[in-house]
């Protein structure tokens, strides 16, 4: 089993707010196969919850109408796998209704990991959040910026800011989907490095 | 940088022979986020090449339409960085056709690893994979299923199985894209555990 027993960690995906291609802060566009497979990856390693962040209302009812489908309609009985994952899923107005959303839950407010993809920004080890997450009375929220990322507002409020994923050489472009997966996997995967 | 210095390793994502939910081999339809989400994380972690393996021509030209549209298309301008990521993309009609033109290139055959999320069935780990990358002078293939994943006669004939990935519990439905992002990390990231 995971080494991860004290289970307060959440996943927010954010779509505001994000910048967009010129470093506008903008609402992004819900992505279907974001819910999908981030709620997969969730689910596989145990995260307690994902939310959802975006304060458009038809993006909402749009992902209330997906999840309807997979939790209760035609989806939920072709694929009951997908249900498990999907019921992970909670949709907010706003990163701060998420706050307190949690806050009420735990009694404290959650602690922020903010993520990027540009370098000499991160202050956070995996090893240091791994030892978080075992430790932490708090609940603690990974969060990941659709578009072209977390807007710098949003980054200079968060707690802590993870250490970016470098490959191999100067291309670092993963769709967040990618991204959360390899995170997930460092932070809570067996068979990966701490383990052995 | 990365370790792995010899670079003849490609990622093929397999359309046939795939199963469907009730077991029978199919070609399943290529998605259109599988050709990007991979491509960008072949990119980041050196991946030599990525091939898409499908006996149907319309999906063929489908997925030439849409690397036309990146490569020299309007996508490409409005995003270049996308473009580096596709230029990894082959599109083949077999596993054999592939096969063959790495033997072409490299003078030898490549070996076949194959992925699946069936526990009890792998018998590469991923240190071995690392150290076989390190080493091989022939070319190295991670092959993955889409639908529900190889078929059975596929694992049969592949030279290894890597070991599955494993979360935290019994559920380890991800998506090929994570699966792919996460096994690529685990061989080739940096700041990953071997690193240490």
């Amino acid at each position: 089993m995971s080494g991860y027993s004290n289970n307060r960690f959440y996943v927010a995906l954010v779509h505001h707010p994000v910048v967009d291609k010129n470093g506008q802060t903008i609402a992004s566009a819900v992505t279907n196969l974001d819910l999908h497979d981030i709620a997969r990856v969730c689910r596989t390693y145990g995260v307690k919850g994902y939310y959802i962040i975006t304060p458009l209302e038809d993006q909402r009812v749009l992902v209330n109408r997906i999840l309807s489908h997979w939790m209760t309609g035609a989806g939920g009985t072709y694929n009951p796998k997908r249900r498990q994952a999907l019921d992970l899923v909670r949709v907010c107005g706003s990163f701060g209704e998420m706050r307190d959303d949690l806050h009420r839950t735990y009694g404290k407010p959650p602690k922020t990991v903010a993520t990027t993809a540009r370098r000499n920004m991160g202050t956070l080890t995996y090893d240091r959040l791994r030892s978080m997450l075992n430790e932490s009375t708090a609940p603690v929220v990974l969060a990941l910026g659709t578009a072209w990322g977390l807007s710098p507002a949003f980054m200079a409020e968060a707690d802590y800011i993870l250490d970016p994923l470098v490959g191999s050489g100067d291309y670092n472009h993963l769709s967040v989907r990618s991204a959360v997966s390899i995170m997930l996997d460092r932070l809570l995967g067996q068979g990966n490095c701490r383990m052995r």
